[in-house]
């Protein structure tokens, strides 16, 4: 390991540049830094914790790093999946959690200026009454905004709205060397030179440090509604979606969900989900301007989905009986987990074609390795959450039918074209699935852009490549 | 000059590899390769223009241009503004107008994947009756679908439904050594790594050859309407937009044009405009599944626009109509060029709320300098087209005017928060501007960037940096 351990020297340099009580360290750092939301994947505490105020700080501390080979973990909210922001390596965790304002919210220009700490629930509340709407809407809402730009987080609506991506116009970055320079800017487009901030978007923390980002809002979509539709099969449900999306009904989230699941979610939230007798359910939602716009739509996708095998269709147009059914759906991943004591992830992306086949092929998996398996997910954009759980198996069983799951899983998103990670990212717990997956040459690129931006490695050291 | 010139033993290895017909030389290399559509940057010939059929016959060119330091510049129709096609260090030009298969249609994953050299009128007709669509629409419609990937042209319906890249789902590319490696997939979202791909988009051909592109498809709209709407003036027109934006009504394109420009499209096409007695129109579109889903949007957008101050709003619903505004549009640029021996090109983005005051300034340029300037452009997203005419100026008296005013438009859009190109990329002509714009610190990533692609420099030498 080539970085150093922090020091009492440094200590009392990041004191003299933070102030005492934002330089945490040795056992006063709580254990919660040591692991994001999948403590399965190990516990790194670091040296030490700093909470910088100011990207002037931010930018002290990295030339201080970089002189001194500190290895640098930047952090939002900790709410990850595969132990992105965790210091395999030791040295210094940089959590951007006291940095948290929103600058601005331009409404001419359509953009919000936003710090790196702020919670995308936060961001959300700030923006009511503005009439202006962040589209991207990944499950885990304590999470922050920046932290979903630099894993180019996804969520419910990128079928209609795309991903984070696809918000950010503008950024502020400190290299790992201190420099502090500003991406893009209040233009929602640009052909000017290389699209150095789509390159930063995903890449977890490895590159740069964001102290600051510009996102494009859209107008609020005042009315919305959300269509509840049972079907006999899980694999006549998924089969449906790719009429639904070329229908020309213009779906803001298309997800599938299994009874069980269902059933999973309601015992832990202690709330009934309206309907619970089909074996599959496809949650349809749209929204606009006002119910006139919706209107033709939604009469549009009802009419296919009666004709395409569905049951029924259910509208949800009142909010209680909204909230009943995405409640049901945002819990989820902690429904799942709650029902086990330990599980691991995949987030696999497939072609909207191979959807059903490997939801199909994924209970093989779990019938022929002897470990549950349960799934949910985004129907509309192939991206699917498949969560392999421990239940009662002791250690070595575990690891062992994990581990064949884990392979044959992502072995069959790449045999049908699919990808490692549909919005969850790489860390340090899915690095050889991608190596597999992307192949050297692309790996060599990666690392020598990695080179290029923190030549010294300081910087999220074993995460995304090594 | 670091690069080879092509040699009698190079054009004779070139033979071996893609037959005599597909290997041109020397004089019998037609001066149309020797410049874009702005002849005005120069005339630059290459020293053999190569015609490959496949990727293999592209990785080996490549591979033997690697191994013999010679200049490689990929060309796609040759109809870009900023000679980025151009063979600067003479070399090779590898034209790619003979791959020109659309190699499929996905239906159900609504995708197609294309090869280099076909043309986005032609995967438009291509298209007809799959009851699919692409949304990027540049004015260009002999352009390359990936020379537009390769540039990151934007056109008319990016306000709803955003540039190239945001369908670019997939490529295969040959890196300077001539490793054929492929990227994405028939995926909608992907956290897998370095964003290489968005990347590539708008690189210019200096990073790879793009053999083949898989780009994503959305249900056609069948049904589109467009909206004339005469002001008193262009301030008044311009600053509308962002209520336009606003209101919901979900707009597929909003340009601005003035008067002047009209009357030069009338006269160049011959044909008459619906309406000239105002200053300054709006020209707003939208699209949508059919006519019910467009009704609404249309009054929500009608009543807006009339208590903006608009004159009236012309309703263009009938394709005899609709084709009389959108092909006088679609005549501005050679229209304008069409009006003047010689010109320049200034295609600036900037904050939607800075468009109306870029333009009222752009005149002071105009009057100061003493230099015609002409401009129309995309008002839904900032970008705008500003042509500065030579007319009857003598050769000192252009160049020291033209010099003026382009560094004052620049310069502008820079104090206003814009960026150097929109849409149509830097090439070889505006690097001094991209410099001046963006920085040391982001330049000197881009050419370590560069190094990591193309170690020799031999791709597209001096176009985007030097």
């Amino acid at each position: 390991m080539p970085f150093s351990r922090v020091s009492v020297e440094d200590i009392a340099y990041f004191k003299s540049i933070l102030s005492d009580v934002r330089v945490i360290w040795g056992d006063a750092i709580s254990e919660d830094y040591a692991h994001d939301e999948m403590t399965e994947y190990g516990s790194f505490l670091p040296d030490a914790l700093l909470l910088p105020h100011s990207t002037e700080e931010v930018s002290r501390v990295m030339r201080y790093c970089h002189q001194n080979s500190i290895a640098v973990t930047p952090r939002g909210a900790g709410t990850g999946l595969c132990g992105g922001c965790v210091a395999l390596h030791g040295g210094v965790v940089l959590s951007m959690q006291e940095m948290k304002r929103l600058l601005e919210v331009d409404k001419v220009n359509m953009t919000a200026t936003v710090e790196p700490g702020l919670l995308l629930m936060e961001f959300s509340a700030l923006l009511e009454g503005t009439g202006l709407f962040y589209p991207p809407d990944p499950g885990e809402k304590s999470a922050t905004v920046c932290g979903n730009i630099m894993t180019n987080a996804g969520g419910m609506r990128a079928v209609r709205y795309g991903v984070t991506k696809d918000y950010v116009l503008g950024m502020e970055i400190v290299l790992a060397d201190g420099t502090v320079t500003e991406l893009g800017g209040k233009v929602v487009k640009s052909s000017s030179g290389y699209n150095l901030m789509q390159l930063l978007c995903g890449s977890e923390g490895t590159l740069c440090v964001l102290t600051k980002a510009i996102v494009k809002l859209i107008p609020e979509p005042k009315a919305n509604i959300s269509l509840l539709v049972p079907f006999d099969s899980l694999d006549q449900c998924v089969s449906c979606v790719p009429d639904v999306l070329a229908c020309g009904c213009e779906p803001t989230a298309v997800e599938f969900m299994e009874k069980e699941v269902i059933v999973a979610a309601e015992s832990y939230l202690g709330k009934q989900f309206p309907d619970k007798n089909a074996d599959a359910y496809l949650l349809v939602r749209l929204d606009g301007a006002d119910e006139a716009v919706l209107e033709p739509r939604v009469q549009r996708v009802t009419d296919l989905l009666l004709s395409s095998g569905a049951r029924d269709v259910l509208l949800a147009d009142t909010d209680e009986r909204k909230s009943g059914i995405w409640d049901a759906r945002g819990a989820f991943l902690e429904a799942i987990k709650n029902s086990t004591p330990s599980m691991d992830e995949c987030d696999v992306v497939v072609p909207q074609e191979n959807v059903a086949e490997f939801v199909q092929k994924s209970r093989d998996v779990s019938r022929e390795e002897a470990v549950r398996i349960r799934s949910f997910g985004h129907a509309g954009d192939g991206n699917l959450h498949l969560y392999v759980c421990r239940d009662a198996l002791d250690d070595e069983t575990w690891e062992a039918r994990r581990a064949q799951a884990m392979n044959r899983l992502y072995s069959l998103a790449k045999t049908m074209g699919g990808h490692v990670s549909g919005e969850h990212g790489i860390g340090h717990a899915k690095i050889a699935f991608l190596e597999e997956s992307v192949g050297e040459t692309q790996m060599s690129l990666m690392r020598g852009i990695k080179k290029v931006f923190d030549p010294e490695g300081i910087l999220n050291p074993g995460k995304v490549l090594n």
